[in-house]
């Protein structure tokens, strides 16, 4: 697997590409978009003026904006790169700009909810075709960004049924420009395969670190002192942008609602075996779990390095 | 905060250390008493052959032996790197062997049933000075250990009323030698403190890896490949050794079914939220976990590298 960007494209994918809202991820793909000529002009479009000014000193795009209909106009394509909820309001108001085969598309956690969302507001001519990059860090902003974000990282497409393949090749075209393996599902599949694979780990990780902090015997500087021992790991993720969570969860309800039912229920069964003993138990829970990290490591989508590589291995034989 | 280990003692803190289980604690204190110069000789005790012979291979202690009563003879000081279920047999066993005056420690994650199972075994006059150094990763084996898997991290003792001070002053030195920062307090605080920041997090991770590996509707290679989202760090926390963590779990009932309680309680109120729409309540909760994360890394218990600097952030600014 190449761990870098490799070389620029002759010819880009897109004449004119407006992406929408620069945090870490809108932010990366313009970075990204430049460095590898996947797009001749980039649109830098954002409602903040502090987000603009910042755009526009660090050189992001050839044009920056907070005007939607003029941003979007003569875009072959736009991605839409704001949280889940407001994609719908969004879509209304560029509505006006978009031209006759142009090609929307987003990096929405939520799938389901985009397409009912985006879908009725865009014209007759223009193409859809939703993703999702699965990548991230716990950084927000247009300083967080940097290309290699997406590189080696699994970029989901969710076509609605019928849609234009040539408007779908150049979205997977553009991702994997960007370094990006890229996979197509139905967005219910999507919403359920993330529901456990991040928006769970998400939610949990955001409550107990709220419940380290209500703790009255315990108190938070020894919480803070003594978190190596794993909950540190917790709050990385508990860091993560919460306007754009508050989303996930509004938007991905009944599949969250799933998969959360079969995590108490689950955790009930391991709760049980401590509250009476049954080490047999535990023991056979905590050994089947050692065969997934292996296999995610095997495919290169994590690091080996212990503990994340955090304390460099020096002097091993010593 | 130094970030390497500084110059040998001049003087050991121990004359002859006895070192029981080389697995990835026991093996890094043998490298690090070794390079600090914290103690003249390192007996290494293991009861498997396996691990003895590649001890010996690795040159990791002046004596290695199976045989418990033998190797504490003469050691002033006995440090037990065993699962917590079996340090009240070691105890018994060694029991023959511990000379007047010699200190006996441990690494063990759970300190009050370290103190019921062990204490009975030892005789008038050999002092008891429990530890636990807050700091591992998720490998196990002697091949795992690394001299500065101590640096920089916290080590717990927990000493019964009335100890030798001069003995723990020994235990407290040798710690510091280590690279860690030493902090007392009773047992039944230590099992609480670690309860929620270490003892439950691995809970929960077990849990929802093991949740994701039962589903039908989402099939494991897509759990694997989409892992990047979140839960390839449940899993990395995880693959931690289930024989350590049964024993953990065995020992620690009564914390961790309480700190268990009041995480499950507050899931509720956050599924409550999602079930409902209350944004509001989820982004307030979302909001107050950040707080928690820039404390951590502010007191150099973890790195501020985005993603735990799993993707190098090159070519910034382009």
């Amino acid at each position: 697997m190449p761990d870098r960007l490799g070389a620029p494209l002759d010819v880009p994918v897109f004449e004119r590409l407006a992406l929408i809202g620069f945090g870490l991820i809108g932010s990366s793909l313009a970075r990204v978009a430049r460095q590898k000529n996947l797009a001749r002009r980039i649109v830098a479009i954002d409602a903040s003026d502090t987000v603009r000014a910042r755009v526009t000193e660090l050189g992001l795009a050839d044009t920056v904006t907070g005007d939607l209909v003029a941003g979007v106009r003569d875009a072959d394509a736009i991605i839409l790169c704001v949280p889940v909820g407001v994609c719908g309001e969004v879509a209304e108001a560029m509505r006006a700009g978009l031209k006759p085969g142009a090609i929307v598309s987003d990096v929405g956690s939520v799938k389901g909810s985009i397409v009912t969302q985006v879908a009725p507001h865009l014209p007759e001519g223009v193409h859809f075709v939703p993703a999702h990059p699965v990548a991230g860090t716990e950084q927000s902003g247009p300083d967080a960004g940097f290309p290699t974000l997406f590189l080696n990282r699994w970029c989901i497409i969710t076509p609605p049924e019928g849609q234009d393949p040539a408007a779908i090749a150049k979205i997977r075209a553009f991702w994997e420009g960007a370094g990006s393996m890229v996979e197509e599902m139905s967005p219910a599949h999507h919403d359920l395969v993330l529901a456990i694979t991040s928006h769970l780990p998400h939610l949990i990780a955001y409550n107990i670190v709220g419940t380290a902090a209500d703790l009255e015997a315990v108190t938070q500087s020894e919480v803070i002192k003594f978190s190596a021992g794993g909950f540190r790991d917790f709050t990385r993720i508990a860091a993560s942008d919460p306007t754009m969570w508050r989303d996930v969860f509004l938007n991905n309800k009944d599949a969250v609602l799933e998969m959360l039912g079969r995590f108490t229920e689950d955790l009930s069964a391991l709760q049980r075996a401590i509250r009476y003993g049954d080490g047999e138990a535990l023991f056979n829970h905590f050994t089947r779990t050692r065969a997934i990290r292996r296999s995610i490591i095997e495919i290169g989508q994590d690091s080996a390095a212990p503990d994340f590589g955090r304390q460099p291995k020096t002097d091993k034989d010593q």
